[in-house]
């Protein structure tokens, strides 16, 4: 197996935007590719990751985005796994360049839905839960999460003020990011007074419908070395699979695909959770984010909460979660959720993270899900 | 690198079908798993294969396939390319079998549309063209394949009637499937008198849209040679783009992304187009077949159309080619086609393929674009 390396990354702002979604994916794809200063026919293959390219009427995205970057001749495909596309893009072109199929692969993740309106993304996005369980009964990601939130209230006396927290920490990164959706600072009481969405989680606890592109650029280390300065290792790599209905599984307050991921990821790594400085995780909605802390082992089973309530999880906290702002403030391009992690796990370990730096941080992960946790990736990175 | 094997396959009818897109997957992927000799457990991953889930309200197949199979655990994606998803698909499980990241894998192909009706097909199938030059000015595929139909009549002296020739002899083939979409003897001339689609092409030069599933197994050698008496090995697989719209070609009668594929895959295989037995290839319109049996070099160019003439590629032809009846006949559920090529190459070479038996056949190749070519694969297999 080769050595993968992360060698330039790019992205569009999140938020509501204006350009087609053939052109948000070259604007962010661009941008990887100077940011790796290498030419676009470097590229020897590229993964898309989309989940409703339907919305901007352009399916089989990856010969549109090849032919753009005038490299039509490149093999290329698109990845689905709902909200978790990105990581698991990411995954598959690490897989492939660490087999020495390519040295260099481009991961492009990106989604264009806010002009389909509320109804549409809605209707849309509950495709990704077990339909004929989930989605055909009216139950919606909201009422999913907010069963899962009131099981962890029942199970470890959390709040819905303790939930907030999560809401209030990634809305003061996402200030400090200048390419996040939602740049406003809010308080708990912002929270607590926003509309109920479904109980116990309120507007202010859910992540917005986002569109947005982030491309990264991997390679093998040789390339790298022979062509990039500034670029990270991936030290480990794990996916896992949960049952696709939340009805399925045995408790609602863990994701076991978040474990099983995680598990293989930190085997690979040869590290622990306590060895990471800083990371992305999926905090779709607030309540998420505290059941990843404790799936990827940072914190007991229980604990996250008490964590988030003392501000452990803070920036420059024990440990940084979602220095970017997260899904909740930076954005939830869904296809692009996940390459976007990445994207800031790079520029917080090439000194490009600005005024949200993570202090001294040498190691970050990415935890990236689809749907209830359905589907996982985690990634783990290392400066040079 | 691993040898990589297939061990199983399973498929259902193509056509008009009742049940759901996750039944007939489910359907598909146990005939595999039963054909394979093995059980669900032994599956380490599965590749799903599909373009329009949103037609039967599950996006997010993976997790609920793996849910269905009892194997919720495992990890799992969507891969789309269009209508060469399939053969993507198979690469990408191909590439991490190979790599040794999983022993064994699922390659599920699978399409339910027919129930949408021709309105929302003919639209929802033309985003898979490039979008912004070519579907929202109205060209949709038949049109673009009757362009490159028109160029090769005028460049090499072809007939309607040779194109013809091409449906005659899948439909022939298709007969003796139990499986296709359009089991129906036609002549040259009820094509001749089937209704203009986009002159040249008429009713009967064009596949028809299908529902269907198809699954298959892939291990390694040793986990072959260890559970299954009956399973064929990948010699080659080759992957190739082109340009996503029709008019960055410089050439309308060729398909760049075929040639690059099968280059790739000859010369992993050490072989020549003159060794290999029969061939599924990639006949959404009657022109397409006689392109890609060029373009895989079995013929010259422009001789392609010759061969069909005098029957070369007729069942245990110099060359047969669709023995399954192809997507002409077959049928053609976009998701599923390419996974499909690959059930009719195992039961060619492990004695199941019945009164479409090619005789003596040692190597089958199959052959599988997205749109009108701008992504394709190329794989090839031989009997063990």
């Amino acid at each position: 197996m080769e050595k993968v390396c992360v060698l330039g990354a790019g992205s569009t702002k999140y938020g509501k935007l204006e350009d087609s979604i053939t052109d948000i994916t070259l604007q962010a794809s661009v941008d990887a590719i100077e940011s790796a200063g290498i030419e676009s026919k470097d590229i020897k293959a590229g993964y898309i990751s989309n989940v409703f390219g339907v919305a901007d009427k352009q399916v089989h995205l990856g010969p549109v985005v090849m032919s753009n970057l005038g490299i039509s001749d490149r093999p290329s495909l698109s990845i689905e796994s709902a909200c978790g596309s990105g990581s698991v893009s990411f995954r598959e072109a690490y897989a492939n360049v660490a087999a020495g199929f390519y040295d260099v692969a481009l991961v492009a993740g990106v989604e264009k839905v806010t002009h389909t309106g509320t109804e549409w993304t809605t209707t849309y996005f509950s495709y990704c839960s077990d339909f004929f369980y989930e989605g055909q009964s009216g139950v919606s990601f909201p009422g999913l999460f907010a069963s899962m939130a009131r099981a962890y209230m029942n199970e470890f006396k959390a709040t819905e003020e303790d939930f907030a927290q999560v809401a209030v920490k990634n809305h003061d990164n996402g200030l400090l990011n200048p390419k996040a959706h939602l740049r406003k600072k809010i308080t708990v009481d912002d929270v607590m007074s926003s509309a109920v969405v479904a109980s116990p989680l309120k507007l202010y606890d859910c992540c917005p419908f986002s569109d947005g592109a982030s491309s990264v650029i991997l390679c093998n280390e040789k390339f790298a070395k022979d062509h990039g300065a500034n670029y990270i290792e991936v030290m480990g790599s794990g996916r896992g699979g949960s049952s696709a209905a939340l009805q399925g599984r045995e408790h609602l307050t863990t994701i076991p695909s978040t474990k099983i991921a995680a598990e293989a990821a930190f085997k690979m790594a040869g590290i622990t959770p306590k060895d990471v400085d800083f990371a992305e995780v999926h905090d779709c909605f607030t309540i998420a984010e505290i059941v990843d802390i404790e799936d990827l082992g940072f914190f007991e089973k229980g604990k996250g909460v008490e964590a988030v309530r003392e501000g452990q999880t803070k920036l420059n906290g024990q440990i940084s979660i979602n220095s970017s702002g997260g899904l909740k403030s930076k954005g939830h391009p869904i296809g692009a959720t996940g390459v976007g992690q990445i994207v800031e796990v790079f520029d917080q370990l090439t000194g490009k993270a600005g005024e949200r730096t993570v202090k001294n941080a040498k190691i970050g992960l990415t935890q990236n899900f689809g749907a209830t946790g359905a589907s996982c990736a985690v990634h783990i990175f290392q400066s040079v």
